[in-house]
């Protein structure tokens, strides 16, 4: 078990063998154990094979490769569609259209995520996450027909491996762990805490390859940008306001 | 692996057998290696082991006795602090101050956090989920002094655990799997869906004690009604706000 989550590596080439229709089952039941608010379950995942389809989401998320080779495509979403329906059907008043449902059915669906993601590595498969679902939500919301009061807050790209990278650097465990209270980082700490990961061939090769004199450059102008990160905080509040999880009065 | 997923049980009574250092380490590793957004680790975790402190925990978690019986509370917190520090020491202009950014550490901090629980449950600890860390966001900032751009997301407490609960039910796995695209409930398809739950001798328990009707009543009357789930959403963005995670123009 443990030895599944040390030895875990972003997959992005996948070979064309598909998954087995058992092995998908198991893995889907994994992220139906996972712990959920309240056991009120307020999450779905909505598994795309089809090619149109995959070739649709590969659009919607920035036309990385990975997302039309990979056999399989799961979007994780926050749900409160199905349990308002149960609600209203069994005389009961739903008040679940605000923001704290929203973020109470993203929980659910993130551990949801990460089960199915562990399930399918420890049968040997590979997964990467998509970032870019909160960035293209609204555009996901129209591929695969999400009604109100569902959000996609994850994707995991799933398939045999193509690929064998290595472990990715991290920071030292003390550089995320804080005992007892936190413990906030002056300038030393982040000097130390950082040294490692600007030491690495990677990084040489990335200030090389972007031009510029930091690694946190990379981040700040050309991978997550202000810009950018403005842009789709908006177009994601937008997409709350609009599926129903914003009435907040 | 895949039957400690299939295994997980929440744990809610603990013994008081410490959890020793050697575990702790190997289940708080467990939590760097899962996925994280362009491998920016932008979350924390703080390990709350000390009485005073839990106590304090304790209060704000609704008084949950399992939180001053379990031996460790960890606080998982979307975390662009520490990444901001950096980028400002390196000559980088970060633009991490708005909702994506939040919801991208979020990510992170949920995907840790459920690799954590695993973890630990790997080495047959229990483990319990606090769905009480987003209402009381704020409390939980100010007892573990989080500084700006850190908000808590979820808490685990784990320890040996003192009860052997069976599993959960859940709807069937049917009930939140859609393939290709998400197809909408029908009345007759909740009817399905709910069925099972709802002839569970747990849910007559449940409606004898709380006198009412319908078991969906019991979630929208006494567990999360309407009101609260109002009050803990403005209280959730108005801590966004205050954390400095809502700049988004």
């Amino acid at each position: 078990m443990i030895e599944t989550i040390y030895q875990h590596r972003s997959i992005r080439k996948f070979s064309n063998q598909p998954v087995s229709s058992d092995i998908l089952k198991k893995i889907l039941h994994a992220g139906t154990r996972a712990s959920t608010t309240g056991n009120m379950q307020v999450y779905s995942l909505i598994v795309t094979i089809q090619n149109e389809l995959k070739r649709k989401l590969w659009e919607a998320h920035f036309r990385q490769d990975m997302v039309l080779e990979a056999p399989i495509i799961i979007t994780f979403c926050a749900d409160y569609n199905r349990f308002v329906k149960w609600c209203k059907q069994r005389k009961a008043n739903p008040g679940y259209d605000n923001f704290l449902s929203f973020f109470t059915g993203a929980i659910d669906a993130l551990l949801a995520a990460q089960n199915v993601a562990l399930a399918a590595e420890s049968f040997s498969l590979g997964i990467c996450y998509l970032g870019t679902t909160t960035y293209m939500a609204e555009k996901i919301i129209d591929i695969l027909d999400l009604p109100k009061l569902v959000v996609p807050v994850t994707s995991l790209v799933i398939g045999h491996p193509n690929e064998s990278p290595g472990l990715t650097d991290r920071l030292p465990t003390e550089g995320i762990i804080h005992y007892e209270k936190y413990s906030d980082y002056n300038a030393e700490d982040i000097d130390r805490i950082y040294a490692d990961k600007e030491q690495l061939e990677l990084t040489a090769e990335l200030l090389k390859e972007n031009n510029k004199e930091t690694l946190a450059q990379v981040f700040t102008d050309n991978r997550y940008t202000k810009k950018d990160n403005i842009y789709f905080s908006k177009e994601l509040l937008k997409v709350l306001n609009k599926q129903g999880f914003m009435n907040n009065e």
